[in-house]
């Protein structure tokens, strides 16, 4: 990938201290929104790792999962489908839960949305434990869609998410790292 | 605007009886988003609408509104700037309460991402009674912005959010309208 277009969306995104609690270092990807260059080389970026490539869906967790998923969807031409929080699609759903750090919550994706036929590209702006990934990736597997790829702008390694997904046979793109979170 | 790309737009919008309670007829706007076509024909027509007339920013509103918001904000070359509900930006916010049917609910807005210097359009993919749009452009206006401009997807003018919205000196688009709801 071009170094010049990553150092371009890794120096847009700030760092927030002790949010949201004492100790953790917030990565911020609304001020890559904001900087119009940084936000279209993120979406070229990933256009490039993915066209031409055979996927039919890409599927984007609510609601910052839609901030990237669905502008590459457009690029790519293919549909986007959302995966949300429960009660929010209006059609017959799947659900999944996943743990929090404290409780479960829910995702849900449209039972229709998903089929056989379809190739899935997950996409999502930050990887940390990977919860709410693996439990997008077992929704489309329910629905007998293949998915075996995920993209992200933000990894922060040191929380496991990585490993989680690669576990679940997936393939990961990752536009800037930081460690030590 | 290109009547056949209304068209195409209006046809991918699925209709829901009875969702999210009886009697309501629910405009399913991620119908549209699966199909390529409808998806792309309707940020081509708000790109088209947009161009050169100097807008600085977009504003969506969480979390369709980004569906929306961002694409035309990556057309446009423009900054996007998300307005969410509370705890979820990690910045200093300012905040704005807004009626709901039972309840008030309240939105929030980085007290960084909008300044004097900017001229702002809000998107959003439905308007209703005008509540959560309402609620957005006083918080923009709260830090100075100019915003005199709205985009909608799908419009349900029985609701009198057009009327509410027109009253506080906004310029409204409305890709499809629903009457009867």
């Amino acid at each position: 990938m071009n170094k010049d277009s990553l150092a371009l969306i890794k120096q847009s995104i700030k760092t927030i201290p002790d949010y949201p609690k004492a100790g953790i270092l917030f990565r911020d990807v609304t001020s890559l929104l904001e900087e119009p260059a940084a936000y279209r080389a993120t979406i070229e970026l990933l256009t490039e790792e993915y066209k031409d490539q055979g996927f039919t869906k890409i599927v984007g967790t609510e609601a910052r999962g839609f901030l990237f998923g669905a502008p590459l969807a457009l690029a790519l031409g293919v549909g986007f489908v959302p995966v949300r929080k429960p009660g929010k699609l209006p059609r017959e759903t799947i659900s999944q839960s996943y743990d929090l750090e404290y409780g479960q919550d829910v995702l849900e994706l449209h039972t229709d949305a998903i089929s056989a036929e379809d190739k899935v590209l997950v996409v999502d702006d930050l990887l940390a434990t990977g919860g709410t990934i693996e439990a997008t990736v077992k929704l489309i597997r329910k629905l007998g869609g293949k998915v075996n790829h995920a993209a992200f702008v933000i990894s922060l390694p040191d929380l496991g998410g990585e490993k989680r997904l690669e576990a679940m046979d997936l393939k990961l793109v990752k536009l800037c790292e930081f460690e030590g979170d």
